[in-house]
This record gives structure tokens, sequence and C-alpha cells, in this order.
């Protein structure tokens, strides 16, 4: 299965910016993205980097270019992949929308496409496979992020599409709803932590083992238990 | 298996203290121990308030009054129930500690416990059954806190005792490892959500099902989505 990861080539992570330059930002991000395309090539899954734009993805995983804003890249991206929904002109009221298709009906009918943050620094092979497994008892499969994002996906329905505003995990529930499609999710802490604000560091530093965590530790953060939650700070 | 869950009845939620008032914050903290005890007894295991205080747990769970620090109360909870340990006397050496032994052999040796925080409000019995079904496969199955913390455990090795103070998920891995215990960790965001400041509010709206999520509403708090993360603000 293709696994789709977006990233942002253009002053990503702007939320950091209390911690870290424009220039660290940019390298903690792509050592997340390393992380995440490593663990999604472990699972046996095929990854693709959906950036904004140029980037030469190591070690060689594909990259597609697409400059337009999260919501409509990944829109395009299921166009092609899921064929016949609303953006390309299939009708949906002809799919198998019961909720209740066998997974022989699915697997013959539908092709599945997952797509997964490129901030994830905690993903695991592990955590992936129980998401691309989730796959098996619903048409689409929901990794919530904190703070109601959706950090993850599995869709195997031609009319799902993402809309990546607000609360987008409780949006892409209706969404499912209404296109007819059976709804999963899964309950991961690796998955629901997007490296998104400070705070987040600590979580890279008490559960990372890739090169985010290694980047932080060379950039001089360590955790520092003197608050109310484990922080990380520099030193 | 009995599982214990600590709670303080006095000036509990003090973190909530921006957003709530100290009568509320105790309302608050009613309610989720309300919900984690219904979500243990769904999961077939014996919940037992451990508590600060005098409390009359609904339904009718019993409840163990221990004035003392947590972790001075939670290791006393231990050694009551797992046997020769350091702070009952028993000699550690003598367990069988090798973080290799049979199920069978776990099974006839030590017995079980729980330690599940009263502040999950998240918690499920499918998220609070997938952390007892590891006790299968180690000697202690941990579930971390975001922050470092560790928010539920399952012990079945006589030495293992808590400390909370810090990151205690390291420090427990830590505990484990010189008692010469297995250990395994449950990724779930559901018990990685303890609810302490006015941001995880936000996680009680998005995934709630109990009094909890029931009781923030009444108090008129709903999720914004105009910031960065979605947050619960009140009307």
């Amino acid at each position: 299965m293709e696994v789709v990861v977006p990233f942002s080539t253009d002053g990503p992570k702007s939320r950091l910016s209390p911690v870290l330059s424009a220039a660290e930002r940019s390298e903690l991000a792509r050592a997340m993205l390393d992380d995440v395309l490593a663990a999604v090539a472990a699972t046996g899954n095929d990854p693709r980097v959906l950036a904004t734009g140029a980037l030469d993805a190591d070690p060689g995983f594909p990259v597609d270019v697409d400059d337009r804003p999260l919501t409509d890249a990944v829109n395009a991206a299921l166009d092609a992949r899921l064929g016949a929904g609303t953006a390309s002109g299939g009708d949906p009221d002809l799919s198998d929308g019961d909720g209740d298709a066998s997974d022989d009906d699915r697997t013959a009918s539908t092709s599945s496409v997952a797509v997964v943050m490129a901030d994830l620094a905690l993903a695991t092979p592990d955590a992936l496979d129980r998401l691309f497994a989730a796959r098996q008892r619903a048409d689409v499969a929901l990794a919530p992020g904190r703070g109601g994002g959706t950090n993850a996906f599995v869709a195997a329905h031609p009319a799902f599409r993402v809309d990546y505003h607000g609360t987008s995990y409780l949006d892409h529930r209706r969404i499912a709803a209404a296109a007819g499609a059976s709804v999963a999710t899964v309950d991961s802490h690796r998955l629901a932590t997007d490296i998104d604000e400070p705070a987040d560091l600590a979580e890279v530093l008490i559960h990372g083992e890739g090169r985010a965590c290694d980047w932080l530790r060379d950039a001089g953060f360590a955790l520092d238990a003197s608050g109310g939650r484990v922080a990380a700070t520099r030193t």
C-alpha cells in the first residue's frame, strides 16, 4: 500500500520558534520526516513524500511536489488513488457505502491508501501496523492527534476526503459517516503525538528512538522534571 | 485482579485553577473517578479506591484511606498485594526475576495488581484491557502518561515498587530492570491523557464518553478551533 507523507519545505514548525531558529526547525523537521519514512518502510508498505517544494528524500523514497495547501494536496492524492470520488467525478452513491461490507468486498472494489504526517517523531512500525491493520475492520481508520487533529489515516472508500482545518478528527468522522464509510479509531499515544510545540519535545526525548531524538540531544535538549509535567529544556 | 485507583480528596487538580474554582475542580475530579471506576469494573476486574480521605464511592466500590503521599500509599498497597518485596522484608533475590518466566511460572508464583490513576477521563474498557493483557507478556506493564508520568500499570513481580516523583515512566523502567522484572509498554492515547491542565480539557470534549465530559459541557465548556491546537473554552 502507498503511504503518503505530507511535508512542508517552506518554513516548517513555526510554533517551535520560541526554542529553535528557522534553520534548526528545518533540520528537526527533516529528521522527523526521515524517522517517519523509515518506520513506514519497516512495515513493508511504500512511503511516498508529498512535499510543498523540491526535496531529496533519503534514502531515495519517491517525492511528489504539490504546493497547494495541505487539504487540497492530500485530496488530490486521494483522487488519484481511491478512484471514483467526489472530486474525480465518480458517484459516491454507487459505492458500497453501507459500512458493513466484508473484507473481500472492500478488497475487490476499492484500493487503500494511507496518509501519515511527517512530524510523528514517535511513530514506530508497531504503532503504524496497528493503524494499517484497522483497515481490515473499517473503510476508514483514523489516528487522532492530541488537540483534535488527524495525524494519520488509512482510507479504502472512494468518497472519503479530508479537511484538515479545525478539529479534523471529528470532521473526518462526520465526512466518513456522510459518505457511508465505516470508521475505526486507533488509540495510540505515539501516533497522537505530533511535534508542534515546545512541550512536545519532551515526548521525543522520553519515547523517541530515531534521528529526531538524536538531533534534539545533540542540540542540547534534555528532560527537566522541576515543573509540573516534565519539559525539554536546552542547556 | 484488584485495580487500585488512587484519589486525592484534598484540593485535587490544582493546575486547573485558571479555569475552574476549587469546588468545580472537586466535582470534575469526582466525575473522572466515577468514569475510571466504571471502566475498570466493565473489564471484569475489581476496582478499589485508595483515597487520601473519607469518600463514598459510587456505586459502592470499596475505599481504603491512606493520607500519605502517593508514592508511599501505592507502595504500601503493593506490599500488601504482591507479597515479598523490599518494603515487606522479603528477599527479591529469591524471586523469579529473570524476565523470561513463562506465564505459568508467573501465575503460580506471583499475584498481580494494577494501579490506575483517577484522572484518566478517556479510559475505556478496551484501553484498560490492552494494559491488563500486557501482563501476559511481561512482569510489569506500564501505560506512560504525556510528560513522562505513569498513568497506569500492572505489576506481577514481588519487588516492583513505584516512585512518582519526576519522569516516573523512565524511573519505573529502571526500577523494574533493577528488580529483574521484564517490562511492556502500552501505547494508548486514552491512557496517556491524564487531565491536569486546561489544555487537557479539550481531550475530554473530543474523546470523552462519560460523566466528566457531561460535567464539562454542563459547565459551559466547548471546543474552540480558532487557535493552533483545539482548546476547551468556557462560554
